[in-house]
């Protein structure tokens, strides 16, 4: 999506590490009419694939899936992360790896609102190793879902996440998909 | 707002200790077409307010900030809850109690999104105590920005957060005011 793409190259910030930050629009600050486009091309993507339910994980994929969920007119799961295990019944849980932070997190969502035969729509907004992905995929198996597409706003592709998602029989879809991050030279598939 | 009321009455359910969880349409599950009305609700209030940024917290508030801020064509700056005070500098910070979670958090914003001479306006899905209202108005202060108005989905007016953000000369706008809150028996002002 080439508004996504010129965006990220006149506002995103690639620090050590290849951390691509978008700090300026999708995350701490949000650029409202920039994510209703992305949730709209999300919408339009997705429009005859039959998905009851949205499903993201707090925070940074909130906005972009509510903009999806809006155009849809499906409602939006936020599954929520904890540091530790210890949590209430009535849930399920699964953990993931967060490389940015060095933590392990669990994702948790609540039985009573991801139950099976929804057909969910996973939307985040990165896609990069594919951990957080794998985490709320198994949410989804556990609650007898179906997944029936992975929505990322910006795919480090390099990174290797699309394939292990592809794995599991799930269509993923990128906005903007980014094969080379270095300062002043960042390069699209 | 009679849509709002009308949902709490018919949806939430209240646990001990008079916490309200209103999961299924406005935290983790997000009813898109109601948190649109929301925010709706919410532009017509401010729209001759002069605000020029929406800030909220994460990550309850988001949606219903970036529903506000999509109708108001406004940019929503999400501040981000830590546990710690070891944050990086170029922020701004303000110790913030949670009631509900017995812990002390601390929010912070970035330097560069809150700037001296914004107008801004405060959306977030609850008010009660008003302990995270007053965290989110010492950032807007130290900015040497203005706040133009708080706005909460939903205010639970005898825990009295109404009145600490009135003394600091701002206008408080909640979607839907309640005065009691027993289970089988909630009353609105």
């Amino acid at each position: 999506m080439k508004l996504l793409e010129d965006k990220i190259i006149k506002e995103g910030k690639v620090l050590d590490g290849g951390i691509l930050k978008v700090d300026g629009f999708l995350n701490h600050r949000l650029d409202c009419a920039l994510i209703g486009e992305l949730g709209a091309d999300i919408a339009r993507e997705f429009e005859s694939a039959g998905a009851t339910l949205i499903m993201t994980v707090e925070s940074s994929g909130i906005s972009i899936a509510y903009a999806a969920g809006e155009k849809l007119r499906l409602p939006v799961l936020v599954a929520k992360k904890h540091r530790s295990l210890n949590i209430s019944d009535g849930v399920y849980t699964a953990p993931v790896f967060s490389f940015t932070h060095k933590v392990e997190n669990t994702v948790v969502v609540s039985r009573e609102y991801l139950t099976a035969g929804e057909k969910v729509l996973v939307v985040d907004d990165f896609l990069a190793s594919g951990n957080a992905a794998l985490g709320l995929l198994s949410l989804i198996e556990q609650a007898g879902a179906t997944c029936v597409g992975f929505v990322a706003a910006i795919e480090k592709s390099e990174q290797g996440g699309r394939k292990l998602i592809e794995e599991k029989g799930v269509k993923v879809y990128s906005l903007a998909r980014i094969k080379e991050l270095r300062a002043g030279d960042i390069k699209f598939d």
